[in-house]
């Protein structure tokens, strides 16, 4: 079954809808605050960068239960009449907080904030963790990639290995925000208006009786944008078959726009790939690198002055594979009663609406700080802006390309040490505002 | 956008369509035979199970370019006219046979085997692949769990963390095959008929004033089915309410089920909390735990004999976060030339169409054997069936218990060593028949 805006409302934890049920039997109608945040940034991660909303926030719109939802809850005999009467009313109407796609953050920092009566706030957690999650992974990703590549392209060739369809399509949405600059997937590609990429495979090469021949037939289908994928026999003999192509198709206006190596030494076979097609006549075509790049590998590449102008990467890109799941939660902080705070150990959450504000000097970020919404500012810039009042998005939806270039800006705003592929000594600086530590305080002593 | 049956032929690596256009240009439309395989087992796996078969063969059966997907081509102008016309007619009208879903393979071992039209059998590449690598990625997963879980139940806790929203569908299925009991995704639960699982949030246990207050309204609530989160504040305390709220309620029939632990030293909270529930008359309520488990933590809690009875596991079932991708590829191995295989450096594919064999002594399985489609068949059961001819399923799809049940066959006929949590000594034992070692050794000298 695939999921669409008509089924989306029951992609969700059982337990919102239990919980859901039991705030209605008592009539708790009342508002709450609930803030979406990372307690921990992954062990290999310097910053985070925010991406999803843009879906979150599509789904808060639509958010209805249909007749077939309502039906199979009804089936499942666990929820009174009253209760399913209420949910197939059930619309959105809610204000949301938002940091904007592309925008860097750092642990402790609320990504959304929701203020909506309590259920409502309460029945989109599930899918709203699950979008902003699993997009925010791979755009943090993305941006580790990008810094990797010191300028040079690469592209989102992650599909197969992605988890699953949609995993699919958010994988290339948020590669693109965190950098990346076309994508393999061609529905992607016409989803988000991303340029698709793509060179030739393996079965490709094979299915000729000669290499030279599928080089050949490959070109004159493309005659301006083929890149040759040379490693399916000997790679270095690819590249004299590429050069042979290219001789052969030159009177005919053809030309060859680059070469793939998917296997083997890397460095040793781009540089003896290189020199082929610089003693061919052909400077002008281009290596393109694939075959399970992370950013630690194309670092290491361009470290050994590897000749390579762009870069493909799937797997390691599209699952994040250092660090496969972002463990963003969504947390009560205020209700009718105040601010709210989780004590169990080792697990507190920091009460209250919140915004962040961003303190820079010479264009460079110098710290974050939490304080209450409500409070007067403290120094710096705030990074969540409201983007829907009353279930209704305040402005229209910015384009992919602002949210990729306020990345670009965002990762330059950062110390050096947080750009860094490693570890930084010491987390970002984020504080509390003098009026958050005294209310920490004051529920810290408090009874419950 | 969300992904469906009419826009997902476009859920494609862009190079499928551009080879396509290729073959077409060049008249190249004979069959060919592609096998989906994975090269290595992740480190740490010493088996894979076999999931995704039923959306494969879905996809295939409604394989079709709708007007929209068509015009977005046409307007990258990088296709023929009559390129575009011919793939607006495209439908899968080949053979395929499979490993049915919940069954175990290893490294080299065609799960899925492709004969069609070489235009049909390329173009469906890159979504078999994304299918059929997460599925199996997260039934193997599920399968290490189960065998942790030693006879316990475990449930999918995983949709917040999944990589988007057809992951947390597909996790929940692929869960199920490998030894879920039930899942927390309601629309999962619809989709696959498994049974939805809940408990509550701390959100819940926050938003009443007293812990024993929100214990009382949900038991009421679900006075046949709740699972109370005692964690909020303090566990044996929160033990201790439960008590009271069981006490209270026992004269309206209302019943606890279970309580939860989400957080702290498992082990020794799960003690305390069976000790206190005990003591309270209540043997019968059940200890529910999550928060970060995986099979090797599980295994341990079970070794230190904590008294759980039942297990929530998200992130680390949903994402496999420690073997986060399957490596499936997808390779030509037969055209109208005879069989192919691919020679670059450490990546041979074993070429022609193959079976697979698997030989058992005393119900325990101790090889395989890698044989050609259509030599006799050495000793051993037949692991690939034919489940589509000319574009139709041979049989309609099985029930996901079926699989579930196969998967648990499959899984105990294993010698010990392989369904240890720990990577077994060596690999299993996977043979070429001497047709098929052969067949390579001739194709390894000829020239290409």
């Amino acid at each position: 079954m695939w999921v669409t805006d008509d089924n989306v409302a029951l992609l969700t934890d059982l337990y919102e809808l239990t919980m859901s049920a039991s705030y209605f039997a008592e009539g708790m109608h009342d508002e709450a605050t609930f803030e979406l945040f990372v307690r921990h940034l992954p062990e290999s991660r310097n910053f985070l960068v925010s991406a999803g909303l843009d879906d979150a926030l599509h789904y808060l719109e639509h958010l209805h239960f249909d007749g077939d939802a309502i039906a199979y809850l009804r089936g499942l005999d666990i929820f009174r009449p009253d209760f399913l009467e209420y949910l197939a009313t059930l619309r959105f109407t809610g204000d949301v907080w938002a940091i904007p796609e592309g925008e860097v953050f750092f642990a402790g920092e609320p990504m959304l904030r929701i203020t909506a009566r309590l259920i409502e706030a309460q029945i989109v957690e599930t899918f709203l963790l699950n979008c902003l999650n699993f997009q925010s992974l791979i755009a943090s990703k993305a941006a580790r990639v990008a810094i990797a590549c010191d300028g040079r392209r690469f592209v989102d060739f992650s599909p197969r290995r992605d988890h699953g369809a949609d995993a699919a399509m958010k994988a290339a949405r948020a590669s693109y925000i965190g950098g990346a600059s076309a994508t393999s997937n061609v529905l992607a590609a016409r989803a988000y208006g991303i340029a698709p990429s793509g060179t030739m495979a393996h079965a490709y090469v094979m299915s000729f009786d000669r290499e030279l021949d599928a080089f050949l037939a490959f070109a004159r289908t493309f005659p301006e944008r083929s890149t040759l994928l040379i490693d399916t026999y000997d790679t270095v003999e690819g590249a004299r078959n590429a050069v042979r192509a290219a001789d052969l198709l030159a009177p005919e206006g053809v030309k060859i726009q680059g070469v793939r190596l998917d296997s083997g030494d890397l460095p040793e076979l781009a540089r003896a790939v290189r020199e082929v097609l610089d003693e061919g006549g052909y400077s002008d075509i281009q290596i393109f690198a694939s075959g399970d790049l992370d950013e630690y590998r194309i670092a290491a590449l361009l470290q050994e002055d590897a000749p390579i102008d762009a870069f493909g990467i799937g797997t390691q890109l599209g699952v994040s594979a250092d660090a496969p799941a972002l463990g963003g939660i969504y947390k009560l902080v205020e209700d009718k009663s105040g601010p709210k705070m989780k004590r169990s150990t080792a697990k507190v959450t920091i009460p209250g609406r919140k915004q962040v504000y961003r303190c820079y000097q010479d264009a460079v970020a110098t710290h974050d700080t939490l304080a209450l919404h409500d409070e007067s500012p403290p120094p710096g810039v705030p990074l969540l802006q409201k983007v829907m009042e009353g279930g209704r998005r305040t402005t229209p939806p910015e384009s992919l390309s602002a949210a990729r270039e306020r990345c670009s800006r965002a990762v330059k705003s950062l110390p050096p040490a947080f750009r860094s592929l490693h570890p930084a000594p010491d987390p970002f600086p984020v504080r509390c505002s003098a009026r958050l530590e005294s209310l920490l305080a004051e529920l810290n002593q408090a009874p419950h």
